[in-house]
């Protein structure tokens, strides 16, 4: 269209969007994860991400097999407790798919915030299908 | 933990990363139309998201029958071409996506920066599984 200025093949691909980080509920995880360098127990990530003991477990599952967190266990008031920590594999990882993540809100932050004038109109020749 | 400040449950939910923009694909597929307030032609799109026909075509039909995305038939150098604009709908919720999305860059930009120190020893009291 005569409007697109010329932008690289590739330019919203974001490529940097690695699907282990993207799903929202791990992207929830990691973030609890990231402000407790020290860990989080098992219910107070399960609260924090709002999950279901089964979703939480299934997603940590995916984190801890692909190396980005590491689980322990232990004890804590007397009970048997699971801890979960960031690995600096997972820290460093998600890091990077943070910088893509403020790339995408720049970019945004510079697209036109307005319609454009006659905007609403079809552009002359189209016809919605 | 020790650590953790108290925050109140659903912190780190995210609720606002509506699945239907945030899936990578998409998600592009967005970010290109925002940038192009008078639509983009199929292989524009295709180029920009890096996307193959079959995966472009499924995503759009995914946001068109949302709403978001609409769909006009036209000609342009004499060949039939289909052209694909945000609507208003889309917009709005797109932005409202997007600022999801910049809490989620705002709460890490304050998670603290390096490991803590020690932070590679194991609390004490605790094993690796």
């Amino acid at each position: 269209m005569a409007d697109s200025r010329k932008r690289p093949a590739g330019r919203f691909a974001y490529e940097g969007l690695q699907r282990v980080f993207h799903e929202k509920a791990r992207l929830g995880i990691l973030a609890s994860l990231m402000t407790a360098p020290r860990g989080l127990v098992f219910n107070e990530l399960k609260e924090l991400c709002a999950l279901t003991d089964g979703n939480l477990s299934r997603h940590i599952q995916v984190l801890s097999e692909a190396g980005f967190v590491e689980v322990l266990k232990g004890f804590e008031k007397r009970k048997p407790q699971t801890l979960y920590r960031m690995t600096d594999e997972g820290r460093d990882g998600f890091r990077e798919y943070l910088d893509e993540l403020e790339r995408v809100v720049k970019d945004m932050a510079r697209a036109p915030k307005n319609s454009p004038e006659g905007e609403g109109d079809l552009p002359s020749g189209w016809v919605t299908v």
